[in-house]
């Protein structure tokens, strides 16, 4: 199954109930998943070497999902495979005192991957369009002016060279409860409970529309929102690798040109 | 064999010549080193996990050597298995206008890892006291100014909960002039070579007194240098992996004192 499964029609309305959190494609069992998710894992590697000595793009993911979706599990078991040295993985938490002191993007823009890099956002601004309305922190014109901030702020990242890739980690809400119990009694994951996910999880139609919105407003060809159903963690992984690793294939990523002079270098050695 | 075998007595002249880059220790082949590295990879992911949820304390790897002594792929091969969210490399290459304008620490305390996080530095502060020596940029008064300044920022790190553990990979020149070779006839590594590793070749044996004046002046109890053989690449994981192990294992680290009160929350859910 294509990369292109998961991708939304950019500036359509789509309602992400009618997305089944528990597909599973063509793969049956995570038994199936892992060659596949190895295959796909050394491919992007090896698409990475090239992006990293080409240094004239780079890719930004964009993670976003409901508290236990898996974001940071993604990181760590789609994304892992990556050398440390070429990927740099942003966290975007409450804004502390600095960063609310200036306009929503700009803690965005200073994390944003250098040519040759790869970016991963743990959330990301995003969340300025989906906390804060879920919230009613800003109006409804407010949200609209900042959708159009982002899609102008993504022009400009692309017209640097920076492929985005934005995927939606998406679960039903029994599964997050199921997770949160989990953390509850796993020691060595009660650290990650936050009381706070419970009141969020209040929210959960308020927030499915919030995201439906910015599917809407904040898709473009070029910078597509993908959704991958994450109730079986092994297909999600699979899911990420296969976009991916077709993102970085459409990029033309080449290894720069050879110094012919460097033949001459070899015969002196 | 302990990560202790590894390390340098602090204070004392060594004379790098006098350890063997070919070693590989109790062990014979990379088969049978593999089943070792996956343990202690496990092991130092299980450690991580602990150190990110604790946050009150990170670990720095400084890693330093010679061109082609494997610096960029120790932290693919040894360290690739950690969470990405949690590890942030740098890499340190000649000083930028803005970074050449402030003293020789300032860059690299910027990108210090924060409580919770693992940093690994590709070249360092160290290169202050040593390219810059080779070549004469500084005086031997200017050096021992330096040592000086270098021992006590790391003092303040220590103090703020940062294990620092310094790792010089170990190669020997025949080995480098190998890797040379072979970047400059295998197309996907072309891109790495640089005349000028040439150039610096040439001061090898100055590099060695170089490295040996900062093992001598900047080592402590706390902070010590780890000399690894690195002419087998495999043996270098390893050992790295090892001396990282025990790094963590001796940090005390452990999970955050649970809230009563989420057991409450339990039945609730």
């Amino acid at each position: 199954m294509p990369g292109k499964h998961f991708q939304l029609e950019y500036g359509k309305k789509v309602r992400i109930e009618s997305i089944d959190p528990n597909e599973t494609g063509a793969l049956h069992d995570r038994e199936e998943a892992e060659p596949n998710i190895e295959r796909l894992s050394e491919r992007l590697e090896a698409l990475q070497n090239i992006l990293y000595a080409e240094k004239k793009q780079s890719v930004l993911f964009v993670i976003q999902g409901m508290d236990c979706s898996g974001k940071d599990g993604v990181v760590k078991r789609a994304l892992g495979g990556l050398h440390p040295q070429g990927f740099q993985v942003s966290s975007f938490k409450a804004p502390t005192e600095e960063e609310a002191a200036h306009d929503f993007l700009w803690r965005a823009h200073k994390v944003v991957p250098a040519k040759g890099m790869i970016g991963a956002f743990i959330r990301s601004y995003y969340e300025d369009v989906l906390i804060t309305r879920v919230h009613n922190w800003i109006s409804d014109s407010e949200a609209k002016k900042r959708f159009k901030h982002i899609n102008r702020f993504e022009k400009l990242l692309e017209s640097s060279g920076v492929k985005i890739v934005k995927i939606f980690l998406h679960i039903s809400k029994d599964f997050q409860l199921a997770k949160l119990r989990n953390r509850l009694t796993d020691p060595t994951k009660r650290w990650k409970f936050d009381k706070n996910d419970l009141v969020e999880r209040e929210s959960w139609d308020e927030y499915q529309k919030a995201y439906e919105d910015v599917f809407k407003q904040c898709s473009s060809a070029s910078a597509p929102w993908y959704v991958v159903p994450a109730n079986h963690r092994w297909y999600r992984d699979w899911a990420v690798l296969q976009i991916a690793v077709e993102a970085l294939e459409s990029m033309s990523l080449a290894y720069p040109e050879s110094d012919p002079e460097l033949d001459q270098l070899l015969d002196q050695l």
